[in-house]
């Protein structure tokens, strides 16, 4: 018997989450899609015949949707999953839970007391590659000395969405500092904030390239960079030193053909975005949800979520603060 | 609506295609599959709670089935085929058709003479890493001059299975001689093979290992190396040397980590057998079938599974009299 | 006619220059070389059967020598490049020129007047990998936006070593300021530093591994990460990601043998440490410097070596003090 | 005290040997070249400061010159090493010894009465990253089953040269029977040849393009490809499969820069041709030829010389014919 998941959101993500629920996820089947915009519904009644709706409010507590995946724009994310958390429903929510960590922690008290599931998307950890970075790292490198992680973007997004994305480090970065936190098992302690504007579409005031820098609990030291172009693609790489060697991450090529001319060996450039490099990752994401509704480990958790707000959040001040900023200044309060 | 498929045959490779007919090729659905081996029938009813039969003359014919994948033992191909052309029905057959070119001569002519489709199995051509060599090499390299397939097993098949598979250049071989068909475009026109027998189980009078060197029609010089063993693990590569360049198709690596430590750095085996390696082609290749039923291109056809037959009879011979044998000499009577 | 050089010091790097002057490098010659310590004295003569003598003083000035090489420990450095200033003699001075930017500022003003010839012993511009780089990043990349130097040691020096060095940053990053104004062309404006001390040799209150963070003129973002200890081996990598692209200098590969066996495909590890790594590079200085005495370009410059020296003693600073230092900090007194 | 070397030949290999003699080979110096053409030995003597002559007789037996290096073409090989020989007179001659193998055979029984030394100049056994392989071969791979050596020029020579040279076999191939030789200790039993003609300047009757296969006394089965013109450039590989698994020379990198961009990824090609790749083996060549005449094992030998010979005649007769040629067919008289 399947798992019948009411997705909330028809873009770009609830759209995929959508086709993978319909089509490419055993146990799992799709039941509905909300969304207020018409054409995105539309499109996913021509495309996956699936069952649609305006209202969110519906699909929360309907008694045919077993759990509920959030792939709406993050100021709704909150609300949507605390809706959820009350009608007892477990939910997937994608990153950020929220921009206010206030509101997030209250969030995940009330899941806690109402003892429903939640999961943060971060599709990352469901990436082959890096889980299997992860193991070997803990397997064969002991003592973690140095980690870096590169991600880059082909292309900066349009500035409209750049304006409202909360800055580089709450919308690009975030996705990193989660990284980071499950390659090592540490948490992060302290994060400093490197950025530059360097292309003509970024708006005034934000950085489109950043690096950072992150004090873990082990001892080790991190550093992200970020850049919102890169002529090369996708880059998405990373890199562990520790005491028994250096693990690599490299880009994941599509193909395994290269060709040799005059100019030298040439070999094809990395999938082109999150969509192609991660589409196993979203795939064993949703499998890990419906494996979570049946008591398997709730991972990456709501507090998973958080603490990569709180990282982002750290960064972004010491971005605008030049200094050092510890996470202790961004401790749940007691 | 989709394509329902009756399968004959429940083996390794029968299965894995009533698996991907049952959930992993849209527009495809999984009707019956035929096997004599009740342990067999069972453990696809179990994993797929597909319909199933001893008798694959049930199947061809029954009006629930649009189309038929023979994966029977090589034996009953040409009789499966024949039954399925006098009934009307699609057949997607795997290598070889038969061992006998008069037969497959006289399965073409019964095709062509009812106009129904038959396809033969060959994955590899499905492979995106393969079609993404013969795209390259046809854009890219203008004339070709010499040609490079390396095809070895991780380890020799049992005894009993070698003894019965009619040497390695009908058992093995066969693939590598549609490969160089397929990246070149060009025909055999003469083959010379050395083989040797180096590994204690290989049965008394086969070889396990053979270099096989093929002219083409275009001029261009192949070489085929196989082995039945292989320590590194399923080895699969190609390389195409012409006036433009030389285009490579090296191993697939399941993935992009790596490690480097005092004995330098590691990268991962290749994917461990065919089953691994070829996943996506054996799925390509029953969307490919789906589509030639209504319309598209059924490649590899009959002639391009014949052709191959014929190729590795001449090796074979070729290996028994120690002298270059040209195709001419299997030539289809007229 | 060669560059009879006189060489004070006969420690590791004295020795690979008094060699390199006698057998590697046309056009120059060896003619003395001098150190208080008669066992290193002794070595020499027996290996290159050069003069040598125990006192520097004598070999500044002498009517045989055309240029002096000093490769004597840091706090004789500036005392050397003085009297050869004063005796009109050119002069290629290890790294660092001194630890103390007062008195290195008072040596360039005196090499100036002097109108004498002053190169610093950035051995890795020499490099032809580094070289290469650079070329091509200044020819393909366009802006400059992000750049990265990996440099770690396959093991920490001795515990006495590592107390007088002057700090990781002093001792071991100042190499990779230079790598970073060299392949960039751009001046250092900020530093940032993180330590951490993780073996058990590293002496109380020295950094073993440490992340320091740049800022330059040309608005790019530099990260170094230094390390005493890699399992790997001596790691020498840079990266510089801008508008064109992304360029890669990666580690040299000593042998182009790669074995695969049942745990994958192995590469050897990097050379050694810098005497192999860097072997072309310390000859081609050598020449650089001979071509620099009858016209040549003579850099890197004392300037050079002094950019490097201030941005090591302003990392110095932002390690101890935790926070960004500009390099106005340590501008030269007007 | 150096040995002091006569060079028969001015020409490309024979400047090769000289300038490495007068300037990169410790032990050894440069004391005459004997060439006939005026221009030849004008430009030695302006680049080396050589002592040139235009008769080799008077070298041969010159009593400043205690050993020969023959780079003369091949049709005065034979009678120059003879003359050596008679005069006790240590020599390393070129490859091939002659293109008669009884001319050959008395030579090498010449050597042998009058108890000199003679070595072949297989230069690329003295190439670090083949002698590499040839180690690791030998430790770790245990029976070796099949060998490739990919060996292809970056474009074809002068017309009038390819017409005089003896075929692509005994021109180009020579040197890769010796490769193979070396790297797996057996001697060849049986050569077979495939060869075709592609390009517009390729002489009429000659091949330029060819796939050669062998047998070993070992068992082994070897292929070689070559192949007048490679757009990639001089390329350079061997390949040996055996038991314990799969070893790859790989094509030289000259840098480890690589460049990412929207095409890919990008690798320099290999270095242009044997000059460069091999610079390292040639002057390793004239170190053993010393090491040689003071005791050292004098290898290649003239029987290895012998035998590329002997294997090219082979490859010759079965390009010829059409058949597999045993090299029993080219023992020696006994």
């Amino acid at each position: 018997m399947s798992l019948r998941l009411g997705i909330l959101g028809a873009g770009r993500i609830g759209g995929l989450h959508a086709a993978n629920a319909a089509h490419a996820v055993p146990g799992v089947s799709l039941e509905i899609v909300a969304d207020p915009d018409e054409a995105a519904r539309s499109r996913l009644v021509d495309e996956l015949g699936t069952a649609v709706t305006p209202r969110w409010e519906d699909v929360v507590g309907d008694e045919r949707v077993d759990a509920l995946v959030v792939a709406s724009p993050t100021d709704l994310h909150a609300e949507q999953v605390r809706a959820a958390a009350d009608a007892g429903t477990p939910v997937l929510c994608e990153k950020p839970l929220d921009t206010d960590l206030a509101v997030i922690d209250e969030l995940l008290g009330r899941v806690a007391r109402r003892g429903t599931l939640l999961m943060t998307g971060f599709n990352r950890r469901f990436d082959p590659h890096l889980a299997t970075l992860r193991d070997r790292v803990a397997r064969e490198l002991g003592d973690i000395w140095q980690v870096r992680v590169t991600s880059r973007d082909p292309a900066p997004p349009p500035t409209e969405y750049a304006a409202r994305a909360g800055g580089l480090l709450v919308d690009m970065t975030i996705h990193d500092f989660d990284t980071v936190r499950f390659v090592t098992g540490s948490e992060i302690t302290e994060v400093s904030a490197w950025g530059t504007a360097r292309m003509p579409e970024t708006p005034t005031g934000e950085a489109d390239t950043a690096t950072t820098l992150l004090r873990l609990t082990d001892g080790a030291i991190a550093t992200i960079e970020n850049c919102r172009r890169s002529a090369l693609g996708y880059d998405q790489r990373v890199e562990v030193h520790g005491e028994g060697g250096t693990a690599f991450m490299d880009n994941v090529e599509p193909t395994s053909v290269r060709v040799g001319d005059g100019d030298g060996l040439h070999r094809a450039p990395p999938p082109p975005f999150f969509v192609e490099r991660y589409a196993a990752a979203y795939r064993a994401e949703l499998a890990a949800f419906r494996d979570a509704v049946t008591g398997g480990p709730a991972q990456p958790s709501g507090w998973d979520g958080r603490q990569a707000v709180a990282a982002a959040l750290a960064g972004q001040r010491a971005l605008t603060e030049g200094r050092p900023v510890r996470l202790d200044e961004f401790a749940p309060a007691t």
